[in-house]
Parts: structure tokens; C-alpha cells; sequence
């Protein structure tokens, strides 16, 4: 099994704001858009694992700048790094606005996915090469929010966290 | 504006996982009982604001268990603890089988939700007044979550979170 | 197979109601709110029978109160009776105005599903148990309803409904 | 405002089933239907009042003939009788299996509808003029059935439903 | 296999235009639209074939009139002539603005399918036995449109497009 | 106003094949792939003209490999030409099978699309200025495919049509 470069699982999703994702103040409600995120970041990873995937776990996800109705959601994923049998996706979400062409991030987060075979038993996936320094950089952090996601998700103690204790040792003294 | 009981604001909503709600396997997409998760939050967070409600932010989310075609999903929301214009909510996700009956946690996670009014302008919200010991101790734990959400939001440093280094400190020695 | 009570099959609903659920004057339309109200029946139904169950009818349904977009429709459902392969199940339909606070009860409505096999043949449910006041005059009630609805489908003659002529020969004196 | 005829009310309505309409078995959802005949009535009363309509009551509706997967559903809706500012609409459903051409009648029922004015008022609307001997027989039912819904509301006492009553007698005898 | 009348597929369906169905000026878009004739000329091409159909083209489709939030849509669609394995469908849709009962057309499109079996696998359908000098001209004109719709394939050369080519030549003198 | 390259338009979209969008033989609709080809081509032309664009015309479209329950399909979108106020979207569209990572080129398609004002008002859009080969030789074959539009919605004579006739010419020595 070849390892694979992030860009190979690029994945670009455009999305109109319509009525019905909306709140009664024509914002984009946050449900929506984190399940666009998934069906993006789930694209992402199935091309780079060539398998069925499903969501692990999404990172903590925060909304700053309301998206309105009518407005062109744009979505990115890309695979950052492999764990044996799951993959971590970074996505980027943009919002355009269309009669001004004015487009801000909007968020970025991190969710992740575990490859199944047919019978829904966890397969091993293709390494991931990075090949650009922001891609490299990516690939380094990607050890740290595993242990993150460990320990929110009660699988890790903090006294295990070698890399998060060094963080906050360091932001101690 | 007084105070309200996490009680008062307790949101009970259940769903039948439907085709398209499922990937190949027949699992329930992440995404999806994401957006349902976001539903009954935002329910919870008008019960106890009186007014519309915008996602702020979601915590990290795990999923453990596969949710199959066929199973109802009960999410129960609950307000845990308000901060000036926001609150955070609780959600708990059950799974349950029909013809066996079996039922199991599939998932738990926190919400944050701000208040808004007509002009979209944040509003104060209500204080959270718990009743309970268990609501005492989400509406302590709160705190720590918030400092999390802000570290992880490029909001705080990790010097100034002064809850969590005492976390990491005592897992330290 | 032992009887259960109907408070075993209590279901409980939250919907927000959203710009494609309303007509023209943003009132929430009645096929969307009989359409939850199916789903919240037959999960209802599906607690109690452990067992696929589908629709074999709705009893009359009326609606007098304007639901609006934006407001929080509650529905509660409970089996009330079983007869031998089917259920009656009783909803309560709430919608809340979120800004006032305000709850009012905007239907009330009986359903009846028919529990099935993997054949999809018709197979025997769990008897019920009322165990309050309210719930034993909904059980007794049940009888009267289910006459009413078989005259109604044409497969009882009015000659056989013992309880309903009873009830108009009262009227009559 | 000049009478019109039922036939100048007529809608045909056909949906496919589709996956999500239907439940494990492959049956067509009993909610489903009921808001796939809600839209159909609310298009022919519309039709005849050239008003937002909105719906008001559904006569009790029973479900006989599962309809599977992959069937044609075929709804006719055509107003019966105008009551002032509210209107009956009758509607035919009937369920077609592609392979074998094979059309069966599924249900039948009635929708009743009130007409409203930009301000959501109720206004008058045109009265029915049948012109079938079918049309005539259906008009006069109109009224019998507006007992039972009156009465089944809580606003008609079975005293005063003297056509129901009339009914009811005969049989007793 | 006998040959049918184009009535017997003739296939009626009418949609309510929904928020969701919209742009932010509140028209009708015009994918939606598609989307619907497309589901309405399938259903009529299997009436014919007794068999499913998948969407083998559709011919070009211009929208001169923007239909509105509120509208009613009719769609008619109705079986034109069999070639072999596939059928062509004539789509007229109408759109009725409800206040002023005003009806204009909206489109003519046709669409064409072909007849598959269990396996996928194409299968012959019957012929069409056209009875109106309207059907007459219909099944007369498919021939030119088939050409045409092969041309823009790129599966047939100009060249051999004999009644094409008459039409161009005699354009030219 | 300047011209933009059409590479300033070039939208992508990526959706997942889930069990509602396909028939029972599990092959996507192609009613649903209009829509989404639209929904592409809309969001491209909004790019060019910062403006709100109705569809204007669709040409013709054929579907010639089925496209699977559970592929992923890739919409690219990029405008080729302008004309007055309206423009020309190009759409090519893949098809990804997971397991086997094979992708085929589905559709290539035409949508035109006219730019609207506040008031709904047709307004002048940004000439296209072509850049690459491949997109002038695009922006030249625009004006032959309008010819062609014109003629199939009857607004122009095979008289008229200049660079058509010329090709069926060409065709007949």
C-alpha cells in the first residue's frame, strides 16, 4: 500500500445558503454547516483511503462570522495525517457574499475518520506523505490533537499527554 | 431577568435514522446526527434565552458506536450554565435498537449558543440557577470547558488558562 | 410477552419550524406537522411492540391555532391500548413562541400502526397496563374510538357499534 | 363571486416512492402520504378560492394497501362543497407497480381548508355548484361528515348533529 | 408486446413552489425544475415500458417566464415514439399564480429514456400508436429531434443527418 | 466594468451519491444531476457577475455511463462567454468510485444564466476574457451553440443562423 500526498485527497465543495438553512435571522445555522463539513471531509477522506469511511471524531468547532442567505459557501479538505486505520482531515471553510464579492474564512477544523471493509471491520490505510512546508506542519500537529481528542474523549490520562504537559510546562514558568 | 433551572430549559427530541441519513454501510453519518445535535441545542438554548440563538461553538465530538438504519436516536439538551450572552449546552445521545429493545449512550457533547435580538446585536441571557448535584457539577465544570474552547480558539493562552495548567500540573508530578 | 406500561412508550419530539414547513403566510403547514406527528407515533408504537410497525390509521385531526416560522412544536406520544396486533397511540402537539415564552396546545390525535415481522406479517404485541387515572380513561376510551374508526372504514355497520349507539341514544332522549 | 363546478377544482398529483419515504420493510411511510395529499387538497382548494389556503381538519384516513418502493402513487383532490369560508376537498389515491401495471385504490379522504386574505383573515369563498349525479352525492355527504368533525372537535353536541342522530336511530330499530 | 396509445402514459403532476425552492429574488430555479420534469417524464415513460427507466438525454430546455414562491406547477408529460429500447417524452409545464388564477406555459422539453431490466440490462419496449393528428405530429417530429440529439452527442456526422440537412439546404435558398 | 478570466468563475462541487438520488436499480437520477449541475453553473455565473443569474437555458444534456449509490461526483463549472446580460457556463462532470478509485468523465453540459438586479431587472455583466487555448476556443464555439438555442426556442430562422448553415453546408458536398 503506496503512502498518498495530501493533495491527492483535495476536496472542493460549493454550497448555496437556501431558506431552509437558515434561522430567522437568515444566518446559516451551525448544524448545516457541520454536516456539509462532514459530507466534505468524508470525500476527502474516502479518496485517499479508497475505502468506506466513517466520522470518529470532529475537533472543537467555532463560528465567528454569521454566513447569510444567499450566500456561496466554500468548502476544503484535505487528509493530514494517517493512524493506522483512520485518517485526520483538515477542512477550511470560506463565505462569499455575491453582489459584493467579499469573502472571509469563516472556519477551520479537523475531523476524523476510520476506514471499514465491506463486512464494516477497520482496515489499514496509505501513509501520508507531505510534500509542502504547510503540509509538513500539519502532519507535526496532527500527533498533538490526537491526544487532545485521547484525553477529551477519556481514552488518555494527562499524565500520558507527553506533548500537551510539555505545552503547558512551558506556559507555566 | 431571573435566574432559570438547567430543568427549564430541557429539550427531549427523537429521531428514525431514514435511508438517507445513512452511508453505504448503513451507519448514520456524523454529519447528520451533528445537525440533529445542533436542532435540539439551539431548542434548548431559546427555552432558556427567550430569543434566536446562533451556534458559537461545538466541543469535540467522538463517535463510538455505529448508529444502524432503522434505530431511534433520543437527544436530550440541557443548559448547563450561562456566560453574560452565551450559554452551553449539554446534549446526550441514546441509540436504541427496535427489536431488541437495547439502548446505548452513543454519544455526549457541549454546545454554545449567543443570544441575539431582532437587529442581530448579542443580548444578555438569564443566569443558570442548578438544582441538582450532578447540575452543580456541569455548571462548575463549565468553566474549565470555556477556558479549553478559548485556548483552542486562538482566544487565551495556555498561561492564562489557570484551570487547566492546575490540571496539568497535578498530572504532571 | 409481558404488558407494559404507556408510560414504557413515551416519545417525546422537539421540531423548529423552518421556512419550507410554512405557506405563503408563514404558518406552518398541516401535512408537515401530520407527517411528525406519524413519526412520533410509530416510534411510540415501536417502543412498545419491539417490532416494525406501520400505519394502518389516523383518526380525525383538526387545527385551530396557527403554528409560525420559528416556533418550537413539542409532541408527546403514548400507547394507550393494544389489540392484539395493533396499537392506538395518543399525541399532544405543543408550539412555543420563543420570544414570549407562551406554549400553547395546538392538537391532540389518535394513530393507529399494526405491528409486523421480517415477512412483514402480522404478528402479536405486548398488552398495556395503564397504571393512572388519565391513562386507564384512555384505555376505556380506546374501545369507543376504535368502533367509530371501523364504522368509518366501512367495516362495521352502525348497528354493531354498541358503545357509539349508546352514546347517541343518550343524546336522543 | 360566481359558483364553480368541482371539476374546475381538479388536481392530479404523482410521486414516486422513494428510499426515504419508506420504512425497513420498504413501505411507503403512512406520514408521508399524508403530507403528499395535504399538498394535493391545499392545491385544489387554492384552485377554487384563488386564496392562501390553510388546512383546518383531516377526516380519519386508513391504510390498507401497503405501497413498496419504486410504486407511482397517483392523488386526485377535487373540492366537494364550500362552507362559507372553508371548503372540503375529497381526495382519491391509488398505487401503481410499474412491472406489472398493476393500479390499486389505496385510501380515500377528506381535507377541509380555510381561505385567508393577506392579513391571515378568513374570507368568504365560492360556493360549489355540482353538476355529476357523483358530485351531488358527494355534496350532500358534505354535510353529514361536518357533523361528525364538529362533533369529534368538541364543538357540535351529539344532540344537536341531527343528521348523525337520524342516522344512528335507524339503526337502533 | 402490443403497442400503446401516447394517453395511456400521459402523467400529470403539480408542486407547490416552496422557499427552498427559490433564489433570493423568489423564483423558481430552474435545476429544481428540471429535477421535477425529469421525475414526471420517467414516470410516464414507465407507465409505457412497464419497466425502470433511466434518463438517457434531455433535449435543450429554455425558461422564458420566472415562476414564484406560491405558485403551482403542472407538469404534463406524455410518451411521443419508441425507438427500439428507448422512448421520447413530451414535458409541457404550466404555471398557475394562485390570487389571479392567471396560467401561463412555462416550458416544452422532451426528455428520453431507456427501458432496463432487473440486471440493468436494456430491454425492448412496446411501440407507439399515435391516434391525434397532434400525436401524429409529434411522432413524426422525433425522428428530426433524434438526429439532432445524436449530432450533439457527437454520434452521428452531419452528414448523414439526411432530415437535418433537407431542412438547412432548404433554409438556404 | 472589467472583464474577467475564466478562471475567476471556476466552481467546484463535489456531492455523494446517497440512496434518495438514485432509482431502484441504484443508479443516480438524472433529474437530480440537473439540479446540481445547476446549483454549480449558478454559483459560477454569480462569481463572474456578482449578481443574483436565473437559468436561462439548458442545452442538450446526455447521460451515457450510470452513475452508482455510494460515487462521488465532481462538477466543475467555469463561464465561457459573455453576451450583454447574460453568460454561458461550461460544466464538465466525474464520476469516483471509492473502492477502486476509477473515475470517468459522466457529462459535459451548457446552462446560460441572466444577471438580475434588486428589482429583478436584466443588467449588463463583465465581458470574459479568455486566456488559454482551451478557453478560446470555448468562447468561439459560444456564439455557434447560441445560434443553436435561439433556433430550438424559435426566436431565430434556419435563415439566419449563419455559422450553422455554413457546417451543415460543409456537411452536404
Amino acid at each position: 500500500m503506496n503512502s498518498k500526498s495530501p493533495e491527492q485527497s483535495l476536496t472542493t465543495m460549493n454550497e448555496l445558503v437556501l431558506p431552509n438553512d437558515t434561522n430567522p435571522l437568515n444566518n446559516l445555522m451551525g448544524g448545516r454547516l457541520l454536516h456539509w463539513m462532514d459530507i466534505a471531509a468524508a470525500i476527502s477522506a474516502q479518496k485517499h483511503c479508497n475505502r468506506v469511511v466513517v466520522t470518529a471524531s470532529v475537533d472543537n468547532v467555532s463560528f465567528q462570522h454569521p454566513i447569510k442567505l444567499g450566500d456561496v459557501v466554500t468548502l476544503t479538505a484535505k487528509v493530514t495525517r494517517a493512524f493506522h486505520t483512520s485518517v485526520e482531515v483538515r477542512l477550511v471553510v470560506w463565505a462569499e457574499n455575491i453582489p459584493s464579492g467579499e469573502k472571509i474564512k469563516s472556519n477551520e477544523a479537523y475531523y476524523t475518520f476510520v476506514a471499514l471493509d465491506e463486512q464494516g471491520k477497520k482496515v489499514e490505510v496509505p501513509a501520508v506523505n507531505p510534500e509542502t512546508e504547510k503540509e509538513r506542519e500539519l502532519f507535526d500537529g496532527a500527533l498533538l490533537r490526537r491526544q487532545l481528542r485521547l484525553i477529551l474523549g477519556g481514552k488518555m490520562s494527562t499524565d500520558e499527554a507527553t506533548e500537551l504537559k510539555a505545552l503547558f510546562s512551558a506556559a507555566k514558568q
